[in-house]
């Protein structure tokens, strides 16, 4: 078998640790790639480094890129409150990070050319995620083709492969099939709040705990971690 | 006149300095956006900042991405040397960074987007450039699509413009351009060593250098700056 490399955009969360995880059953050595951002639950990323050690990833490497500088989200501008009364429909909230994934993916792009990986996961998903912009199919359509042409390897017919296993899946499918992989999801950090425990009310919280209490493991709700 | 702001990238090199001018002869506010990616030539880095003062720029933000953690370029990589020979046609120069301009440009979108700015300009050209495949008008088109796709404003319809006005310009018209708008070209730095003075021999100091004798401007060649 020819051996793969994948980089793993890693956020601490469940969605990318399980797109990591796939990745790898799949016989991919994974390089993890985390992000350092200005981001309010800069939490996240002990988590990312406890997950990348963990699941044994081959390696693990936090970018710092300070977005705080111009806000534009209550995420990375702490004078911008996160919404907790729950999620509105057909709406994009205050917590989308103006070009936050398309950079991501640009420096997941510059790390798989140079260490020779052919694809990058991603953990989006666009069934039960707030409206952002930058987690739907066009978008991700429309990257792979600006992929391909922003590459030596690109134009030499070896693009990079955007690689969203999660992209149309369920939130209670995404928790099954972290748990069938044994992803440790007590050490996962999803609250966009970042204070010592998960506040159970922002987005974030109330997705991931409505899948679990929908699949029955209310004991890995944000409340009890 | 309703006021619009332009996000211009500036690596110290004329080429962006020059479409930080246009944009400002058409009335546009400029907000120069330079990078500290880890690039040996650290040093445009001075004149990006020399330039944004004598230009009379509305703002200058220099953002720190270390991209010399993984190498892949000799611009990023000091223990791979940079080409002296002379152009080569047809072929992509170990000073090709991968990734670096879907970097630029994604983060130039971040910053757009959280200042109310309607354009990006840049200073790409493909006309007399070393084959860089994140210089060609293709690569511009597809991440206009992707610019309209990422971001909340190109969702409802007021999409930042990917705006690179020199992409199709030969290299004198761009020098005839920047005398025309009095820019400083002295000021500007474009030899990739970053030693004390321009080497003359790296592939940017030969285009630089043939362009102003064709224009009969060798006062101003590397070699005399």
């Amino acid at each position: 078998m020819i051996e793969h490399t994948t980089i793993a955009l890693l956020s601490g969360g469940i969605d990318s640790a399980t797109a990591a995880c796939i990745a790898m059953e799949a016989g991919q050595k994974v390089i993890g790639l985390s992000f350092d951002y200005g981001q309010r639950h800069l939490k996240e990323l002990q988590a990312a480094a406890d997950l990348a050690k963990n699941l044994n990833l081959e390696d693990h490497i936090t970018i710092k890129i300070d977005l705080s500088s111009w806000g534009g989200s209550s995420l990375t501008d702490t004078s911008q409150a996160i919404p907790t009364q729950g999620i509105q429909k057909n709406t994009i909230p205050n917590t989308y990070v103006p070009g936050r994934n398309t950079i991501f993916v640009a420096i997941g792009l510059s790390l798989a050319e140079a260490r020779g990986a052919n694809r990058i996961a991603l953990g989006i998903n666009a069934m039960d995620y707030s409206g952002y912009p930058d987690c739907r199919p066009d978008y991700l359509k429309a990257y792979q083709e600006l992929a391909n042409l922003s590459s030596r390897v690109g134009r030499e017919g070896n693009g990079i492969k955007l690689w969203a296993p999660l992209l149309d899946w369920e939130k209670t499918k995404i928790f099954e099939e972290a748990l069938r992989l044994k992803i440790p999801i007590e050490k996962t950090w999803s609250c966009y709040q970042g204070e010592s425990k998960p506040c159970g009310k922002c987005d974030s919280c109330r997705i991931r705990d409505k899948a679990l209490k929908e699949i029955g493991r209310e004991d890995l709700c944000s409340q009890n971690i």
